[in-house]
């Protein structure tokens, strides 16, 4: 193999096309937007993503970390918003420094191409679609802006083209014979709002924390940028009360706000043109399989797993993709065969486990953090976590690289139903993390 | 509403027209292969098909049923061909009648083609594949066989077009916005092989079963032919030890068919040309939804539920599609919007079900049905069927046409439990009928 095609300049098509041209390959990148780094794109993305262990460990892979680190906003944990104005901080582990990162998606991806063209090994080519794939003769048909097809011929393809993947309907349409495919989308959607920076670029909330206002069949979360403005992602329902169809006045979204959200609604003074300029999009979960076609493609990120965002770990999960496809190349001396069919045994079990409890985080989120069990046992894993090597489900997810998402999942899950079980009975009184830590090592085996 | 316009002229599709034309509307049926009353149809489907009381409840209603049953060949049970070549006959039922029926698929389909004709208010234009559907805009792109595009307008579309459906493609590519859809295949394909009739035109072995020859991991079924001849299909897995990809000699399957069907070979004397002729295919389950797009556009049968064929219920519970279809127009006066959003609601968690229990049934064929404990539990409801009103799994599923599928699975999950549960304890031996039937009725609660 001496040439990578890579389709989609995304996250994950931008930072393996880094890692492939850090091995010495040639790269060409075919993406059908326009360059972000020279035009304005329209929204409809996430404008800021919380990057975690994962993700940070493959940037560091591809010697792009600390760049990276320059330019986030740390969060140390969840401040929840109580419809009446309390506020209370939930850390996301007990150990310091402990935290997950706010970070531009706009910025971090422009930074991934900046990258990966100083290789010197990397070539991007904008506005240019993909429109057919011939898998047996390794041709792709391209198109440009200007309706112009062409032919080119390829020796592999990395499908980084995200939840709408050209080169997954591709596999559907008759490049795999059996494909494994299913697309599920939650009743709820989200739109982006903004609480904008003070006059003199102050931030109008406390910047060291994740925001959430939970409120049962709807929330909002709002993340931190470093320009002092907070983007906020407003999740409800499309149909019925207190969904995006029904809010289709400046006087009920004006009279909802008020009502649901009273403390945050001083810091929007653009809400009502951001709520009806910017779209309401869908959340879906994607699975499939295979991800390869011998070692003529592949399928990464958002292309082979899309999930929905509420473990915030959907680009985590698209470079720990790069970084384990980047070791798996070593282990197997670039041969790419033996990679791409290890590649998807590997991660196919773990990217199942990530979507999974991406969908549950939604029901938690929403319901289960202002349940009193849920708080008990989250001050016990807390204390947990301060002062023993216990982690709890969102630090084997979040903090923990080099623990896999299916085994974290199985873990974790054996955790919560453990410890729930401890406090039902009341059995935690009295005892010290210690002894706790005890009972939970005596009862579960992994 | 006056013109509906019909994709796919299979079973689904040609049944549906001629509903239509019985209500008096106007139908054009788009087929993409030739008329396969003209031409004859390369392989690839299954031959012959078991018509059930679902099937031809729905064919009494358009009323075509006595037509189609003059050309059947009743099979009361499952005729178990052991290794050592022992036989063992399994009633589907307790009850004097009740048989499912071997009907040629192509027979039928050329029916219910020539019947949909005979109302003077079906055209089928054959040869004429979709392309295009713009659901906003009410247009279909259609192609003739000389690659030609043509554009003709729509009122609604009914998509009958099959486990590939063309028209559920168009849903997932933006006709519907959060189209939830999946495509799941098992390891194992199907091949087709032939028993041909006696010289003298007889039948070759019992005529008056299924035929079945479970061997683990993989299995031989037989149907009767009006003409003396059986189809038999052989499932088994695509890859390893005894799969279609290992057995690439005529040695291979000389030795394969003697060690594990000796019974049969000297009745396949055309086995070598059929098995190396006839293609092995896939089999998958499909679900999705929604199935509808307002009053412009319906998935029905094997496009909205395409099902595996271990419960002989794909053309049934297709049947079954159109014949709710045409009841739903009669409560609502022919209103569409309001018939398509019932009929995808009441249809929906009957095609799941069915769906699963033909997946279940794939494996209690190849592994159960042999199981003693299985047995006796088929004996005890053999004569609960005999002497009481009780219906097994299979029989509310086969016969009862006036339980949905998701009820019969249901009842016939917990009876299962219910009654194994109760053989594991031994409590079953030395009660009669009627103390068994009791102990269900008081312990089973639907």
């Amino acid at each position: 193999m001496k040439e990578i095609t890579i389709i989609g300049a995304g996250l994950a098509g931008s930072l393996s096309a880094l890692m492939f041209a850090n091995r010495g390959f040639k790269v060409t990148v075919f993406e059908k937007r326009p360059d972000m780094r020279k035009e304005e794109i329209s929204a409809g993305r996430s404008i800021n993503l919380a990057l975690s262990e994962r993700g940070i460990s493959a940037l560091k892979r591809a010697g792009i970390d600390e760049d990276v680190l320059n330019e986030v906003m740390p969060m140390s944990g969840r401040l929840i918003h109580s419809i009446s104005g309390e506020k209370s901080l939930q850390p996301y582990s007990g150990r310091e420094g402990d935290c997950i990162n706010s970070v531009s998606r706009g910025g971090l991806n422009m930074k991934l191409m900046d990258a990966a063209e100083a290789t010197g090994k990397v070539t991007f080519e904008f506005g240019v679609g993909c429109k057919r794939i011939d898998f047996d003769n390794n041709t792709l048909t391209i198109e440009n802006d200007n309706k112009e097809l062409k032919q080119v011929k390829f020796e592999t393809i990395i499908g980084s083209d995200g939840g709408g993947s050209y080169v997954r309907l591709a596999y559907q349409l008759g490049g795999v014979r059996r494909f494994n495919f299913s697309q599920q989308f939650l009743d709820h959607g989200y739109k982006e709002l903004v609480i904008p920076p003070t006059e003199d670029g102050g931030f109008r909330i406390a910047n060291d924390a994740l925001h959430i206002w939970p409120r049962g069949t709807f929330m909002m979360i709002a993340l931190p940028n470093l320009d002092g403005s907070f983007t906020c992602t407003l999740f409800m329902p499309f149909e019925g009360k207190n969904g995006f169809e029904d809010l289709d006045s400046e006087e009920k979204v004006q009279s909802f706000f008020e009502e649901y959200f009273p403390d945050v609604l001083q810091h929007m003074p653009t809400l009502m043109e951001d709520f009806f300029t910017n779209p309401h999009d869908k959340l879906g979960t994607i699975k499939c399989f295979p991800w390869a076609i011998g070692d003529k493609a592949l399928l990464i990120g958002d292309a082979a797993h899309a999930v929905v965002p509420f473990y915030g770990q959907g680009m985590n999960a698209s470079f720990e993709d790069c970084r384990v496809l980047d070791e798996l190349l070593d282990k197997h001396n670039d041969d790419f065969a033996l990679t791409y069919a290890e590649f998807e045994q590997v991660r196919k079990a773990n990217a199942d486990a990530i979507g999974d409890l991406a969908v549950q985080n939604y029901y938690e989120m929403r319901d289960h953090v202002a349940h009193k069990d849920f708080q008990i046992k989250r001050d016990i894993e807390v204390d947990l976590e301060k002062t023993t090597n216990y982690n709890s489900k969102y630090s084997l997810v979040t903090f923990c690289d080099n623990v896999g998402y299916a085994e974290a999942k199985k873990r974790g899950e054996l955790q919560d139903e453990f410890l729930l079980d401890l406090i039902d009975k009341g059995e935690h009184v009295g005892k010290s993390s210690n002894e706790i830590l005890e009972l939970i090592n005596k009862n579960i085996k992994v």
